[in-house]
């Protein structure tokens, strides 16, 4: 999307690649939304410790840099030796995937991006189309979110107030983003609306991601502590929810996503406001029966007991903001039921949680 | 209640006055959880500002903060000219009353403070008599609170997870507190519980004082995001809430509390979680006929967009949170109708919301 930095705009990725130096190009995701950065990574293991340290977050956006990772490690493989060559293949891919060991879509990308490298006869072959699949990834990543923009759309009309959580925005994939595709597509059909942003504590990605991602690009929005999503609900101040998803079950139709995601949810539904979650295909998790098997990262309680935020002097620092003797409990995620959802927005179309597991070829093949 | 500074235990109220200098002594609440300390408000303007500056906070606080200002001024008159001490009284009274103009508390105890001074006929005998009054009131505050502990305590069994927001705690009466008086009776009954304290943000008085509060009682318990109660309560991990109130209207039964309450009152009823708000009967608006008619203050944007905490070299400090040019709503309160309310556990006993106005006698009497 575009950034304007010191008055001049310009349209940027957040992952992208840079052939002739053989390196990633990461917006820089820890310094937002205080500094614009662009960071040029310059071998696998550099690639691989971005990930681990956050510099880049998100699902499509992990999953495209690790694409690009796995041909940056394998266009610096100097030789034409085919066993070495892949010796070194699966050095780079267990690299990339160890940076987060838990996170599905860098093994997804990479594994399109290795079949991809099977029909080339030369390691030098093998190097380009291992590029041109990386690079093909990052476009379907866009493509998709372009799509999700597209039927996402028709639900927001002018004078609306949209909810959102936590951010599911062009900051967590290649770009647009998914809960934010509507928005940004709507707004680019002339409609005015604003959009209530969800602090989303602990981490505050609504606060700090989503208003940064909303005002570079001049969408009205205001940031709400988490406690105040009910009354305004409650005062007819609220008229769609838009929220991604970590993962839904195709099975079931539920859906985990940022912690209080599920509170919103409950919210929404007593008040008859229609909720909606935004998600690439690559989200559906087609396997797992049940909601309650999800397992749910308990993150440190440093983020609870404190903020990171920039200080008087324009210095980032954390403070502790809770009383020192105190521990808290922190899970990163919740899990809505298929009840609580209105509709779930895929390139596809949009479908109901429970239409999900009929309609698995057509999404598949998407 | 008991606070513990460096290793010695002692007895405190939040709010108590010293006859022989005629200051007004106030637990320093703009540095807790970091720091304990007593102030001496040495007259009444000072004592005034302490409740401007929010040195001290919370109904019944601020109420007997009011009542002891009263006094205070009253003991600085010298003379025995009544008119002159009549006029000196009016100026007090206005002082200590615009301190906080919207709060209601301090003009009822300074109401009954000037009643009791009117018995005495000579300034001293009035000064006398307001010191009186004005102790009498804190006594009152304390008794009310002992009782909702005796009521409530029986709500409170072992192996019970209970969750509380905001701080209605010993901190915002002269003692004991409203919604943690159940807590404390409970843990003198012998009873092992845990408590979860919502942080409540913008301003996080879950995370700071009840917090700070729990831990100086020795009652086991973990902070958590506002966004992770519904978390919780989805996997049956709380068993009873029990909040505040900053206004109950006798009539309908509804609750105005911190925001971010009707969200949990909402959130329990779905789980069919017992959920009590615990006021003393000062609270009740008898008159008001519609919670929508509550003014909802609208607090400064700062408290949403950044966070006050201590940093690492132990400096209190704000840090800016969220990206720097976009703005925040910031509602500071929010109303629960009376429909998920299990019950009001007052001085006189525990109610349903809508038994309060069929037994408005007892309980103004109680």
């Amino acid at each position: 999307m575009n950034v304007t930095v010191r008055g001049r705009t310009r349209h940027y990725r957040t992952v992208s690649f840079d052939a002739a130096s053989n390196a990633v190009q990461l917006i820089e995701q820890r310094l937002l939304p205080h500094e614009f950065k662009i960071v040029a990574i310059p071998d696998f293991h550099a690639t691989a410790r971005a990930i681990t340290e956050m510099v880049v977050r998100g699902a499509g956006a992990i999953g495209a840099t690790a694409a690009y990772g796995l041909a940056q490690g394998a266009r610096a493989f100097r030789g034409s030796n085919l066993r070495a060559f892949a010796k070194h293949i699966d050095l780079v891919f267990q690299t990339l995937k160890d940076a987060r060991p838990t996170a599905v879509d860098p093994v997804n990308a990479m594994q399109l991006v290795r079949a991809a490298m099977a029909a080339g006869e030369t390691a030098a072959e093998q190097q380009a189309l291992a590029l041109a699949a990386a690079e093909e990834f990052a476009e379907s990543d866009v493509r998709h979110c372009a799509a999700i923009g597209e039927h996402g759309a028709k639900l927001i009309r002018s004078g609306m107030n949209v909810l959102t959580h936590c951010n599911a925005g062009w900051l967590a994939f290649v770009d647009i983003g998914s809960a934010t595709a509507p928005i940004y597509a709507a707004q680019s059909r002339g409609r005015k609306f604003q959009v209530y942003c969800d602090e989303t504590r602990p981490r505050s990605q609504g606060s700090t991601l989503t208003a940064w991602e909303l005002a570079q690009q001049g969408v009205p929005h205001r940031v709400i502590a988490d406690n105040a999503a009910g009354h305004l609900m409650q005062r007819g101040e609220i008229d769609l929810v838009i929220v991604g998803s970590d993962r839904t079950l195709g099975r079931t139709g539920e859906v985990a996503n940022k912690i209080g995601t599920y509170t919103k949810a409950v919210l929404a539904h007593r008040h008859k406001i229609p909720f909606y979650v935004a998600i690439p295909v690559s989200t559906i998790d087609w396997n797992l029966r049940s909601g309650l098997k999800i397992p749910i990262e308990e993150r440190n309680p440093s983020e609870v007991l404190g903020a990171w935020g920039v200080n008087s002097r324009g210095r980032r620092e954390y403070v502790r903001v809770a009383n020192p003797t105190s521990d808290a409990f922190n899970p990163g995620f919740d899990v809505t039921p298929a009840g609580l959802i209105t509709g779930i927005i895929t390139p596809a179309g949009i479908f109901k949680p429970a239409e999900l597991w009929r309609r698995r070829r057509e999404l598949q093949e998407s």
